[in-house]
């Protein structure tokens, strides 16, 4: 609640117009819309510049299409993640032009674009194959936040001559995601190759003494690279939000 | 095995209504009933204050009915957890008075509600909708044990807006629990907010290095708010049986 | 903030005797004093019923007789967690009349004793001997706050029959508290013994596979009796202040 | 290959009844027979007592069924552990006195019923009734193996009651199973009623923190009670063995 | 609290030599020795066959004195593990004919010796020379409570002919105690060449992924021999005193 | 990329033959094929002595099959790991003489078979029969890649005969591959009796503390013997790869 | 190494000024100074902006001091993390201008200051006092590199209006860095409340089952806060770095 | 107990030079020395082609020289591995040419230096220069057992052009053994790079997440590249060992 907002109410209170009462009410609440399951925070687009984005897993079908259809009664663009195509088919049934990416499990909403500098790039790398759905999770989250994104996939250090031959890509970009199974390694070796930031996605790509991408998760917080800041395993959609945070800035 | 019950079996072995051996029977013995496959521990109403509640879990449907047919028997209100609605169904066909909560896995037999204080409230706040049916396991249990409850869901710290509206519902509570996975860091705050006990769940919900819900856990075990305690991730019923005993205190 | 704080600062504005600039700062701040490395919180004994407690761990000795200095200016009584003699010299040479509970390692500052409700009895009870420092952390935090205490000392399940002997005394008491290391399986037997809240304090007494209290932390999550819940291994004092809270609920 | 074998294979040489090859292979090998994809061991009988037992899970049907005909050839009674209804019926086909019992997941051939000493007993208990299937895999295990076995099953520690009430029978016994999930505290409290091995089964019931019986393992390891030794998780058939093996003991 | 007690007990009531309040008690209470920060289970002798066990690890020294000066005073026969030489110092000085076993950390106060059957041998091995302090706390320990013991040290499997050659001995034993750190396949091998009850004590012999003897625990518990039991890491006295209850079974 | 390499365009560019343009590229990429979701290593073959192997777990079967026609064109022999037998179907439908070992689920193309060394032989030994499906993956991929196997299959340490029975086996290996689940210990045992490369390959075979090979994984870690070293768990694809290269070192 | 340096490379070759050893060496390495036990990266300031960062830990103090009197010839400013007062005490006598942070344990020569610009705040925030020297690791690495940067100290969430205190802080921040032990919440609160990127220092600060910072590093990996990233375990520099980075962006 | 030996025995038994009881006495016993505290291997040079190494961690320095006083009685060469100074001083008092390497703790006695050939080259690397140490360990181990070693010292992947400047060398090495703490990424990098054997030795080096040593170890087991084997975390003395036994192979 910024300051402006508390001048108003103040003003409207010493000059009559609202009670004491009811001041006090707008002093203490932001807005938000209450579903008694959910609780839709409409002032996120304000504060955070996007529109609170719906994570679908563990909500029910039902619970998934309220949120959603009271989000794009105040929003342009809107995001859900974590979505089964049931849940999508339901979605469509009442905002029709929703769109569905199953590889990377995203509902999205996209009735004013947001335009995004050609000029600034996301890089979104993968280790291996089976790292793409985390891979475009992030890529989409960043393209429907207004981001340009580019993606190269499958240059693990296996082959180190895959990855160094991106080098000029890698200095094109204005940040990077690196999604990376197994033991990351990718995250390092990409850190020590520019001074952007790097923010790594270990995924839970593997078997064994993978333990469902805490080898990933560990090495990459381990990573001797500096500039490399880590989320959780399989966390796409938070790459790509941050991503987009950072090439906003000005 | 309190004390009359000693005093009474003594005065009648001295006085000759009961034969030393028997007299050393019933001092060895609390009463409980023996399935065989189950011992039903009838004294526990006495002991406790509520029957014996039935953890459905790992037993056959037919014991979950055979346990609760004895249990009807010698109490008014009776409750199971983590039951399945195959289980449910055949507790029906001999109990046909007996509801099933389906989201909070319940089913509750209520022959003689217990009657509620209603100025001691106890407020089950969850971070968001999908720790929902396990905030739903301890609001029921605390209200089939004679509290009144208020509900508070989808209060999560990422919005802290949402959480501070609620502070006057947080002052007016007698008992709090706090329901949250990924990081649960709501049981902190609300922890800070108040000087009330808070009953923090851990639910299993996210993904990753969530590790089922050990994230959550080990966040509110070591939460720098006093007066927080927690139990077992999911145990929504163990929260609510807490906060009735703490609520009844006088 | 509550509600007549707000009213005040309105009423105060409304009628002239602050400026809107002031208003806004008084409405967006609640009083705590800045020391650089600490911001005091000045308002958590009206917040929380006590001053806030200083968890010495990981301070400097002049840090912490900065923040002692400051609180005992505006309190009565003071309490300083997880000690050091050395800490407690510092603190002394300025603040004489502190005591130290060194097995505790608790600084007490106390000048106006909290009055006790000798009616409502909290019992402090370790399964071993080696339990007793932190059992102890537990006890003198809460008689600080204004409880009686009893302390039980050395009745671990091994020797069931010490631990039966007390049942007199466990349904005297208003709040139990069970410290207990190693398999730490006294909690769950007290817990089915009694309808009283039970706090449970996994301890690090023990060796090899306790992992350094993991075994008796989750031994205790996982308690069969309901009505136990756990806070961080070795913390009495969060133990203490809860089971203050619970006794003092009316 | 104990001293016997050794002198009757060198009297046999010196003698001239064998040759020196015949001598070097049989002073090599010891008894076992060669089905490509498994070594069936017909020595076990001689050294341990009891055929070799056969671990189905991860073998094929087509593998089971294989190695209990070879078996049932050259013993009379046999046993199968962790066998599904499948595995089941392909042998009774072969072998049609298998039994199959389905909770305990055993298959039996049982043609010379080892006797069992009456006044010896192996008391398998458990904690709560879904610890049972468990328990059973130890009980009929040591009945095969010639041991009269008491069960006595759901006396948790959370009713202690109910396990005081088994005070004589605990006496009794020469040997006890104490198999519980969750907490797994029943082991520590039997293991200081008593001065009899007591082997402890951590089961994987419960849930959360229970991790899949890693609490009731890590409590049973760290039992303040001497006496205590700990078989892995659900592990009942080795319990079973165990317990025999010592029963047996003269 | 046997039968006979009991018996006594209301004998004597009903006969006028006590009172109900004196019978109640009597009733209540098993004999034990409240020494406030310890309870002296002065009934163990009776219940367990040989004193209660000073576990001096987190107790002062003035604790462990006091304990064992009340323990003396009824037993002929006193034992305290994890001791360190100023404990036993200070012990020594009330006790002077207290015996220290530096490298078992066990002080032994043995004026009775315990009898020991020459013909039933405990065999405790160890894999390496780095064990044998917790091979040695099992050992004495045994010895102390009347058993016969044989060491066989520096046994592992890296050098399997030096385990083969140790046959005999194995077959002699009534009771095996196998002591290894490292990996921990010690166990498993003896378990298979021996149908005798076989104690397992990981240690925290080793380095790296070793984990402080977890790698040895789980090996030992997922042992692919039958027969095998395990016990706490470096718990070299829980092992010594099941061996020694196993094998004065008759 | 080698010297050669660079000398060739170095060469070309200095005569003209290519422009600054192409020698830059070149000098920047060394051969890969790029399908977008995929990167083929062309180069491997040259740079490791074997094409790529595809790894499919976590990809789709269009991709699978589009990767495979791709190696296929440049490559005699190839292999596919974690195949499914949905993956091999859509493979043989453009791949006619792929072969597919369902058990070790591997898809082989093999037009010019290596040649293998008589006198070269690994070793592939396993603990158990459940263990095989690992086993097979290694040694088929050892035979793929032009080396003589030996399978010696369920000579686990429980029957340490079974395994000194193959005491010239051994010794006649080059390399060994040793696959255990459960505890592993034959891998120390196996590296004790030989002074070759043991490759030990823990599997999930077991339950409960096995943690999914965790137990196994950490016991060959910890190897009391020298000349172990570890893969992942179930990873027979590595051990087999690894044991093909050592035994082709001249 | 970029286009540019093959460029000059290639013509310089084509045009005769050097050989084709020197020219196939100059495309094959980067420079870098060899001291045998490191090798010094004297390409990384042009690589990423600021020169090679000495990780003292685990080196001697003759091998720190060798490190940075190479680097100190090539640069004006250069810092060495997690040294100790010795490694200072040696560094100083050959490098006069060094500077000793002991609390944040950086060694800093600044010879020519990097230039901040005033309007990029980054915003360094603990949780409590006890995670104030990490949070001075960023902070001065930070610093050094070019940064304006306002410590806000003891903000944690257990009073939650001290947060809300620096909202307008928060709001003028370009980057924010947060510091935090236990269970680490303040990362997600904040961010809540920005849409700036918030880069997550988990603390060891705790005790118990927070176990070395995992409790909180968990909690931030699992934020419900969209915008954070995590980077290691008290990891102050590598926040310090990340948040330089995307502070310099434009 | 290779078959020659089991014919001279036979021989010399038929034809009466033994009794029966010393031909059992010899088949059932290879050649060890038995100090009571150790059985000395001395079958080891036949049986692995170089005498027991002694392991001393958890020695006492009186059994560490003790059994190196035996060892160099039948032996040209010895080592001890996990020295410490004081062991060290001990040894040289009765074997004045031993030799010391502090930094990897190695005793070493060189008195027929085994002949190394020239163009089998071991390459030792690390990722830094804290890895030393362990490094160390593993050179000095292979350069005692009679092979060529290169040392290639801080080559991690930050800074990735200091690894490709060693292609050369890599190529021209028989056998890699690859060093590095933090992630261990170095290990699949190089793996990828080369055709040979690569034995991975995570090291301990780096702190919070890195967690003694186990995010290296599982990065290094979860590598992308084929032809990666690993040892146990700081396990030097194992990789050179086994890189010698592969080194060594015709």
């Amino acid at each position: 609640m910024n300051k402006n907002n508390i001048c108003e109410t103040l003003r409207a209170f010493r000059d009559g117009y609202i009670s004491m009462d009811e001041a006090v009410d707008r002093l203490k609440n932001l807005p938000y819309e209450d579903l008694d399951f959910a609780k839709i925070d409409h002032h996120r687009m304000m504060r955070q510049g996007f529109p609170e984005v719906v994570f679908c897993q563990g909500k029910t079908i039902d619970q998934v299409v309220a949120i959603m259809e009271r989000l794009v009664k105040y929003n342009h663009n809107i995001l859900a993640t974590r979505a089964t195509p049931e849940m999508y088919k339901a979605v469509a049934a009442v905002i029709p032009d929703a769109r569905f990416h199953e590889q990377a499990r995203l509902i999205v909403v996209e009735r004013q674009p947001v335009v995004a500098d050609p000029d600034r790039i996301i890089v979104v790398m993968t280790a291996g194959t089976s790292d793409i759905p985390v891979a475009e999770e992030a890529a989409i989250t960043a393209e429907v936040m207004g981001n340009k994104v580019r993606r190269v996939y499958d240059v693990g250090v296996a082959g180190i001559h895959r990855l160094l031959a991106q080098r000029q890509m890698l200095e094109e970009a204005n940040v990077l995601i690196v999604v990376a199974g197994m033991e990351g390694a990718l995250a390092s070796v990409v850190g020590g190759m520019v001074a952007k930031p790097v923010i790594a996605v270990p995924t839970s790509v593997g078997y064994g003494a993978n333990f469902g991408g805490l080898a990933a998760l560990l090495a990459m917080l381990n990573s001797c690279a500096a500039g490399v800041a880590v989320v959780n395993i399989d966390n796409g959609f938070g790459a790509g939000r941050l991503a987009s945070i950072i090439n906003h800035m000005r």
